[in-house]
């Protein structure tokens, strides 16, 4: 009896997620070639948590034809920035039976430059590891201020129709086998590439039932001087609920319910902004020495955010994840 | 074990119903002073779908000054309009064991503005009864026209933060005994009381849940010649799901699960404005006479109805109703 409606109550889920495909998401990113109006833009995506890719809204920012590695050798080449790097490209990720976070190097944004563009020619370079300035920390102001006046502070018209400023502004500049693995954020995010392109998996809050976590103890990579990494626990910190899934490959012998998930995939090309709407799942790479710039606005914790953390309860009853 | 994961379902949604509560709707429908502009609404209000008391919104209004009893049986007196006529004041409310849609009679404006004078001057009138103007039709623009331009044809700033007019405009005129019975509508509805008093009690979509739908035969109040009321069924007609439980009494021996519910009380007075979000269940009464204007505009299908239709759902497998 408890059996049968504990499966009506899995069929629910599911048909909920089918029913948000067929309601309002659609199979595919749309795109708008202008910027909207701030109203216009919180009827139609913010509200509805609708994701876009807006062409024409940087198209002023002189950084599209000035971020060239030359003027940025030039502007901000000896400043130091952090960089995270990893044996394989995957930061902050499940490796093994750990949650691991990339080892963090400072070093000059030139070199960072030099590195990057040598092996996107094909060439060689002394260091191993893979390359990530993708710090979110507001990194673009708290790091290169100087390269602030090439973009925008905020993005004015996404200010106006949320009534507040961004909490974050931050610089991405990273290698082809650099991944970010699947997550969520709580912020609306506006997603700017300035060269090269991303390439985005987006996954809806309404898919949350599909998609397993895990516990992980945290760990940390360490690169010795001959460039191996190792892996070194965190000392005693508490374990990180992460997701084991790679949706490029997926190991649905393992997670069969991620079989269920209809994952949305997009490349976000230069001078292009991708509006990735709070809670939505994200997987993303890049084009070799890809640059963008993202802005992060504090999401609302109200009625979307109630009914999400009620399909985080019950994913974790159903799925005990 | 399918059991205890069954009452941990449960356990979800009392606790998803509390959260609501706490995270954005408060205990009590906060009053605004003035309305707001479109996007402040969109985003404050209609986004997080949260009901407000919004003044002087309507003081330019000509009906606020001008609909008193000598100047309506002016302007409208002799025009025939529909009105619900049940014994107890129940319309469209479960009944014994039915589902009782009210007797609709057609009369003079006049000869409706008479019975509820006398009635609320203590008069006694030839006729037995309950009546209440509530046809929500558009009834305003279909059944008394001459008195459109003594309100707007539309709230201009609901009509620009949603980017559409107004699906009805509807008139009410009732008696002190006239109960709307608890129901939710897929609208956005924006409810401007002209003279007297509305009251409502309110209870948000997270409370679901908690209340409880049965299914009835429909049937409607039939008037006989002496007065009294006879129930006659709808010949072939499908059930109807309704909400049995009277908010103003309970039958918590019957529906236990009511008694998690929370409600919001709210007084709507002369040249207020109560926005009631799409898919709040509400009752309503008001005081003897009370005229009110209320405009109704199409909801969105989108993030929030999927949700709610989730809701919907898990309460029909849990709560088999």
């Amino acid at each position: 009896m408890a059996e049968g409606e504990l499966e009506a109550v899995r069929k629910c889920l599911r048909e909920f997620s089918i029913e948000a495909r067929e309601l309002f998401l659609g199979r595919s990113v749309p795109y708008l070639e202008q910027p909207p109006s701030p109203l216009r833009f919180h009827r139609e995506w913010l509200c509805p948590n609708k994701p876009c890719i807006i062409r024409n809204a940087i198209r002023h920012w002189p950084a599209l034809s000035k971020w060239s590695p030359a003027y940025l050798r030039a502007a901000v080449g000896s400043k130091l920035v952090s960089v995270a790097v990893t044996p394989h490209g995957y930061a902050d990720a499940v490796f093994g039976d750990r949650f691991v976070m990339p080892e963090e190097q400072r070093m000059p944004f030139a070199s960072l430059l030099d590195l990057i563009e040598s092996r996107g020619g094909g060439g060689v370079d002394g260091r191993r590891g893979v390359f990530y300035m993708q710090k979110q920390c507001s990194s673009l102001t708290e790091e290169l201020p100087e390269l602030i006046g090439d973009v925008d502070t905020e993005i004015p018209w996404m200010s106006k129709a949320l009534g507040k400023h961004p909490d974050a502004v931050n610089f991405w500049l990273g290698e082809e086998a650099a991944v970010t693995s699947l997550h969520k954020d709580h912020y609306e995010n506006l997603y700017c590439v300035i060269s090269g392109e991303k390439h985005f998996i987006l996954l809806p809050p309404s898919h949350r039932p599909f998609i397993p976590y895990e516990l992980y103890p945290p760990a940390t990579f360490k690169q010795r001087e001959d460039g191996s990494f190792d892996v070194v626990d965190e000392e005693a910190a508490e374990k990180v609920p992460w997701i084991p899934v790679d949706p490029l490959n997926p190991d649905l012998e393992r997670y069969p319910d991620y079989g269920l998930a209809r994952p949305l995939h997009c490349t976000v090309r230069a001078g292009e902004m991708l509006y990735l709407p709070s809670l939505w799942f994200h997987h993303v790479r890049q084009s070799q020495g890809c640059i963008a710039v993202n802005y992060w606005y504090d999401m609302e914790f109200d009625v979307k955010y109630n009914y999400f953390q009620l399909l985080e309860s019950l994913s974790a009853v159903l799925g005990k994840n």
